[in-house]
């Protein structure tokens, strides 16, 4: 319950932050995809600890194996086993944490759920798991690219205070990636940069958000009316931890607008059903329009502050107590491959219920 | 696909606008539970078209059925068949439509899924499926007040350019169907009826936005680490029609702010682990805390204008029309159910998650 | 829990016996497929009561209404909504056995399960359920024609003692339909209708067994592991009321032959690898190989005898009693076309499947 | 798809036969249920190769790795990952197998449906994914043996034509584990030892049958209507490589049965609803009575031989071959554990939803 995502392309995940390793097994790929371990690796690279000052110092190399389902870097069709081990567990540093519940972290939420808890890192509430989500993702993604040609980029739009200014339509990969933050901006990335190591300095953190854009798909994808696809990437962002909003479109400013602003007529191009402006985001009735897809989703700052907090033991006693270990200040730098991984994995699975909602596509698949 | 949601509560629907009627089957609806008819038509009747001048004129009675599942007044354990016939369906006015795609709407991205679609009242994508989710959403708040005592309130915030003063702790029901907006500040309301009333005279439309608070749940639900609490019913929430943002706790807000503001210290209550604040919404990790539940749905303009608008038909020609039929100038008064409706859905289908989560629960269940 | 069936063609059903009526929503439907009331009605009515002087006495006209999903004789890809009203429902006839667990019944562990029950015809239990699974079954029938030229048949080649001689390769549907108990050797048929007809007038029932057969499938239909072609067929036919056993292939037999004996070679009959036996039923792995499915189903003889019987009372009192209201004394004549059913309905969710397993056929449905 | 199994409580699998392991992820195991490796291990043994001369020569420890939600011997409510490392894997015994397909072996199968395949030990359709299936039946067996007491045996009935005499309600585990064939009737057991080691002399395979009893069963598993608790085990057994028929209670037998021979009485014995004979095989509905639960499953024999067979290559030219490799000459010895897993994971998940089926208990597990 809770530890899959998909229909028909199914991710299953497990593992604690300070367990043996965390996995996923990947149902319903189709056979005869081309993608190596190298691929899915460039994805978890990127999101891995330690990719510089204002990351968590944890040291995870992060290297995923593939056990099953792809042969000589082709999918077989059965079912992808992927395993990260855990190396740099530093489980010590928790030991001062077995008894007591950290503000605003989920020690408290998953005691009353489990009646017990892995308290060391985390456990499975730990952003760690996310790392299984990522290594999926680039199968996903893969497969996007290949059947559709459809790329899907996520960056940094704000941090605390800060707006980058971005004109989503013309960014790219190498703008996002060009610098730490991951803010194709790069006037706001170094404020943000400094903004970032001075929370860190104050053992404090910050929240910011994220833009989202989808060029290349179809019109088509989403299935009425529970799995629009604006519902289902809402429920993949949102259950990344810390995320706190997401919007499509033009989001919450689209609640104070009149309709004959924010209607977007359609238009012709180059003999293409479209729209001037795109204030929709890409979606209509939750089925994509082939205008692009775009959204933004907030982060509430870490919850981990090396500063002394108030909360309660397991016993019911007021402590106060300062946080150990090592966690990011900010993890919006981090979070854009796995926002990434999300986005495809919806529009994987999407795309191969499109495949099969109309008798004319089915015919021509079954000739 | 598409159709159903919920894991062991489960609720799939049907129907279209103008088609025979629309229609629910509820499963996993566990035996023994109370529920009449009058329980059910309350929650359609809030929802239904016709209430006040700022709404539809569409006359629907919209009275439920109970087929099945239900004897005496109980649940019988088995799947509940809810049944609301069409009535006042005035195809008629989409005979126009048979070959445009409406801007805004579904009708172009229907037709890229399936080939074909149902021109009429926009056939599945009308706001009209919602109401076999009210109908199931008013089985779930009756299951969850009867096991835990959990109210599920919405109302609205926000019209267009109006924002209403409300404290949500001390909000009530009643206050919020004293008026025909459902805004519990009286004075915004006012403000806002003769905002909705003014775009209606000019065929024109407005957004807005809801609040949602649940009381009185138990600390424990939600299922990590893709149907946490606040991804499924972000999930829920998006699925329905117009909607277009949805944060938890002080949603966007948190992006701006540091840890050490938005950090909610443990203390204890009467003997209870809770917040002085509770900024993060009642959900830590996904999983509920025992505080109240909190979050904010904005939703876009209507898209339907009666006034002069472009596109283009199926055949691919640019057109000038105008909408016909009887449409809501802004869906927010009658979406306050709906949005109750849903997140009853999600709660109560992870309260049966929660109450096999653990052995402990287990044991005294079978006892 | 327990009311749907399939994973992308999804069907979930609802309705008891003596409730206001019986259906299904039948989810994930490709849109364009031509499909008219009359086709599904076809089905109902070779499964309808009252057919003949050795079905129960029951008079149900069964007539189909189809609420949405389909317009204009074609399906438009969103759910299709089926209902059939009770009409019939002599509940009277139930009044004394309120109180009673009938011998092989499922009253008792229904009442048992969910700690009360609808008496009445047998409530969901009733074997009136499958009417809603023969509507769907339509549908699945008509989507396995149309995309690849399939057909399912089932008879009757045992009633108690008396067995059909059979060539299953050369049985028509005419064969099968051309007597009332559905056996397609004439001679053996008269027998069973005379035991049937026996049993009937002794207030007791028989038991038999059904064959089935598809022919025209593709190779490569059916998902392993859990979900082999043969597995799922196993749950489909295994959930349809009184049956006790089913068989693949030569069934139970092959367990008592050598792998000499057993094994198929694969032989070429013009251009296409087949067998010369096809002893494995069509089935490698759990996945079709283009040879016919095959196998069989064996039920017990119906609970309902109009002798005295002993059993308990709800507060464990021995009683004798004698049944009363109207039963079939064989339900093997009326089970075929629920067999027929069940089997489409798993072949058209695994054909979609097998649309989508591979990137050669998914590149050609999004070409 | 295909790859998962269980509404609640969901195995997931992963694993070619000579890919660089096999796993599962198991979700829904509710937290607090104490579990060791050992308790994992002792059922794989009893199904791993090499356990005495009539099972396959493959050296394989099958020693599992808990990965995820076990913690100092204790579950945690979160998705338990496990993990066995294929080691013995001689690939180069089917290095002339890339290009043929093995007769009765799902190697055509798997080519018509995935458009490709790996030849290696049969891949994905070996045997050996069972083994995943074995280490998370055993959490399951641990769930019920704790919840409800419960036991679930299977062993072996027939080997080709020699029948053992079991006495089915006074089997026990030792008799069981007692010798190599796993049959309780020792006399039979030396019979079929040596025709299967007669068998593997001649490169010949044999089929059997096997039985299946759980005791201690409470009144009230399974879900109406698809997945009747006979449905689900069906499933569960059907997708065992090999299986050919399934029956429950009396089986097959019960079809040449009149209803005053099969019908069960209800008695009253030390104050619990019971049946003299329990023909039913402690089902009816689809739901448990509370008497035992039992039936047969029936498996081909072995489909590699070690003889000369025709068969086709992927080129399709007609070709002869020898295999080679290590087979089990006979499945069903090793079939024992497997079997009692597949029957454990489909009561675990039932009793789950059996807990939550109903209001009364759902009171006392949320009291």
């Amino acid at each position: 319950m809770g530890n899959s995502f998909g229909n028909i392309f199914c991710l299953t995940t497990f593992g604690e932050s300070h367990g043996g390793g965390i996995g996923a097994i990947l149902d319903g790929c189709p056979a005869g995809l081309e993608i190596s371990r190298e691929e899915i690796q460039v994805e978890l690279d990127r999101r891995k600890p330690g990719q510089s000052k204002i990351t968590t110092a944890r040291k995870e190399a992060d290297q995923v194996q593939i056990l099953s389902g792809v042969k000589d870097g082709v999918t077989l069709g059965t079912s992808i086993g992927l395993l990260i081990l855990n190396e740099d567990a530093k489980s010590k540093s928790y030991d001062n944490l077995a008894e007591l519940f950290r503000p605003s972290h989920a020690d408290y939420t998953y005691q009353a759920r489990y009646g017990l808890r892995d308290h060391r890192g985390g456990g499975r509430a730990s952003n760690r798991e996310t790392a299984a989500r990522v290594a999926a993702g680039a199968i996903a993604k893969k497969l996007l690219f290949t059947l559709v040609g459809s790329t899907t980029l996520a960056w940094v739009e704000v941090i605390h205070q800060i707006q980058g200014e971005i004109n989503p339509l013309q960014v790219t990969l190498d703008q996002i990636e060009a610098n730490a933050v991951r803010c194709p901006d790069p006037v706001a990335a170094e404020k943000m940069y400094a903004a970032i190591a001075q929370a860190k300095r104050e053992g404090n953190s910050l929240g910011g958000g994220l833009a989202f854009l989808v060029r290349g798909l179809p019109a088509g994808l989403g299935s009425p009316v529970f799995d629009k696809i604006t519902a289902r990437i809402a429920q993949g962002l949102m259950s990344i931890p810390a995320t706190r909003s997401i919007g499509f479109g033009l989001g919450a400013a689209a609640a104070q607008m009149k309709g004959s602003e924010h209607n977007d007529p359609f238009i012709l191009k180059q003999g293409r059903v479209t729209t001037p402006d795109n204030k929709a985001g890409g979606v209509l009735g939750g089925i994509t329009s082939g205008d692009e897809l775009y959204g933004q989703l907030f982060f509430k700052p870490t919850a981990t502050l090396f500063m002394e907090q108030e909360t309660v033991t397991q016993s019911l006693e007021p402590v106060r107590f300062i946080a150990q270990g090592r966690h990011d200040p900010c993890v919006l730098p981090r979070a854009v491959p796995i926002v990434e991984a999300m986005i495809n994995l919806v529009l994987a699975d999407e795309l191969l219920g499109f495949a099969v909602a109309n008798t004319d596509r089915l015919k021509k698949a079954l000739a």
